[in-house]
């Protein structure tokens, strides 16, 4: 493997793995493919036969609905065979090693598998080991990385503020557990995003995150004045140890999105949150409904997202 | 929305929440086109393509493996993708609101939603919510409605007994817990039967019940004397107080309908039960077995009564 | 029904229950159509739309991933429509009998049956019961049965071995809890293979064995000595009593097939395993992974098998 693990030989999509180290091309060209799936409208996105006879392997370690079923109806568009797979009920309970189910899969004629653990590494490990006619996608491990929701983050951004070269992007609250943060600050770096900022307290913040590129605002006054784009993060309550755990009506005080602290941003400012939303934690009700919120269309060009990463690695 | 919400300004069907309200034109139209979706033989259903292209979500708070089987089949007759989403172990546990989740699977190009819901008015609530492109259909809420499943009753007692004016009916049984037997009342009350009878135990029947237009019965021998069809409830434990329980034994002797008690209903009469049944509890072997029962034809329609209201929804 | 109740009365294949008395013309019939299913390659199976417009129910009253699985896609793959049905969690527990189960989904327009359950003999009681145009499969029933795991182990040896009337084969393991085991040897004497051998510690062996035709050897040096296919068994740790059940370690030493053991049987002999594995128990990994291991083929070949088995019931 080289040191670009989800890119063959000729530097073309094998897996999706993680934003970290994809070059600006393919994230371009999977947004401008993502674009050719969308309609007129944002709710039309037809069904094409693009992954006619491919069959598409959705495996869960993890739950988790809503990825699932984004993953579910992406490839149901594009008219693959979708199997669903629940795999914290399954034969790992028999003493069956991860990578032998693999391997077992493989052998049922998958093409794709869309994979969801809560180990980091988990699907890098499953890509290196399955034969070169299958590809990965990493649908989210650990606290590591979860591409597809960067990209569909970064789809949004195009959608509602094209020029990525002149953004001021600040990403908030739980940094610390998110590996949708991680990816989207390697997504949008890549996309030449000039300023990225991270708004978070420390108990919430990864050793050393300056290292990524990223400027560290503790406090929402400051770290708010003048940006475009606002990506909230969940507060990742099942992820913490009672020591970072803060109180809901604590956070919500220094780090939710009032009216007021959005006020404190561009007055043409997006607002995005990766979703499930705790309202009243990260975000208050009149932000998450206002007319700066992009929180749906997000969910809708994931879709679109989705279709565009299954096609490329399909070949088309 | 107006006074009956679940129609459009054109009077057309928008949504499938209740049968009370809904006009008898609707009904036999969503009647006629059932009977166009069944063929020469019972068995036969045709493959349509009516709804390729569009998805499906079963949205089920509530586990009912037979309910959300029959719309994945009626869905999948009318080419349709469908997403089956157990609620019960999904995002709702993350702490997102229910109008949040629905909102997130809409951006995912829903375009109808199935819904069953332990909490009556589950399904109104999303469908005030909604899109007007998305189209809910009530599969179960609380105690309220099943309107599906009243659909399918009305059209067996089309396809046996013709003309709905010169019909006597009992409904017998849990009448209190049943969401059925209401969705029932209001159907065949509005297709004209002239006379519908509740047998049941004061203990199992709503407080004044005759202001739904029915006689009561609390007693077998004079309630099916000459009754045209009789419509079995499930003793719905699950929804029962110890108060109101009564022991298998006892509610058989009095309720359970056995070869004998039928007898004294007219010779030709129907005997229908919405499943699941319980055998020795409302209903005896040989009458659910015999030549009089309708109950399994009463499955097979129920796929062409939802396939015909879904194909409504959708436009056609 | 006739002493093969399988069979319809022209001696076509009616349900698939087991491959006890099933002719070796059907068997070379199943295993003839598998084999038109393969493509070129191995991983080439092409989707057709033999079951276009059917509908395959997989009734799961036992959890199994891989196997229900396995079933989903090649009745995808047919292009039959599939209802994957987790039965463990459904009706059943609101007090129905299997057989009203079973008549409540012929009534929503199944065409196939793919049954697996806990008890041995429900796959045949279901069969006995439905119409004759509903077709039942057995995907496997207590320690009784599992005929498609022994019908693409046949197709793997013919694809390997040619010739079954030349094969020296032994199966290893857990006899006594096995349903493989059962259909291998059935499955193997019907197609003519000369000498079939079971090599198990007493314990787990059924009581006499002998009687169906089988060498019995307690001792691998002996019993792997010449053998030209080696049909590995899963120990079933879950179906044991604490008096059968051996330690790992012991377990392995005596009966595990490491390649010291191998190297007994015929140099190009084939090693063969139903999965899920328990590596270090019953295989050594140095063997699962080698030259002589054709565990994944199986896994692939299961596909075309179940192909197969669901086109020649349908009448193709």
């Amino acid at each position: 493997m080289s040191a670009h693990p989800q890119l063959n030989k000729n530097g073309e999509l094998q897996h999706l793995l993680t934003t970290e180290g994809l070059p600006a091309s393919i994230l371009q060209h999977i947004l401008d493919t993502a674009e050719s799936f969308t309609g007129v409208t944002e709710r039309e996105v037809k069904k094409i036969p693009l992954l006619r006879g491919k069959s598409v392997f959705n495996l869960f370690f993890e739950p988790s609905t809503r990825t699932r079923t984004t993953f579910e109806i992406a490839a149901k568009r594009l008219s693959a065979d979708v199997i669903n797979l629940n795999m914290a009920v399954s034969s790992q309970t028999k003493g069956e090693t991860l990578l032998d189910t693999v391997d077992n899969l493989s052998a049922m004629h998958a093409d794709m598998f869309v994979v969801r653990h809560s180990l980091s590494g988990a699907a890098h490990l499953i890509a290196k080991h399955v034969r070169p006619e299958i590809h990965v996608i990493n649908a989210g491990d650990g606290w590591h990385a979860h591409p597809t929701q960067a990209l569909l983050d970064v789809f949004t951004i195009r959608r509602y503020k094209q020029d990525f070269r002149a953004l001021r992007v600040a990403i908030i609250g739980d940094i610390l557990h998110s590996r949708v943060a991680r990816s989207q600050i390697h997504a949008l770096t890549t996309l030449g995003v000039p300023e990225i900022r991270v708004i978070a307290p420390k108990t919430l913040l990864p050793a050393r995150v300056e290292r990524l590129g990223v400027h560290v605002y503790p406090d929402m006054a400051a770290g708010l004045k003048d940006v475009d784009v606002l990506m909230m993060l969940r507060l990742q309550r099942e992820r913490m140890q009672s020591a970072h755990l803060p109180s809901s009506e604590e956070y919500f005080k220094y780090y939710g999105l009032t009216p007021e602290k959005l006020a404190l941003a561009k007055p043409d400012a997006i607002v995005m949150h990766p979703g499930p939303m705790n309202r009243g934690v990260e975000i208050d009700s009149d932000v998450a409904d206002g007319t700066q919120s992009v929180i749906l269309p997000q969910v809708n060009f994931g879709i679109a997202v989705r279709m565009a990463v299954m096609s490329i690695l399909a070949g088309n």
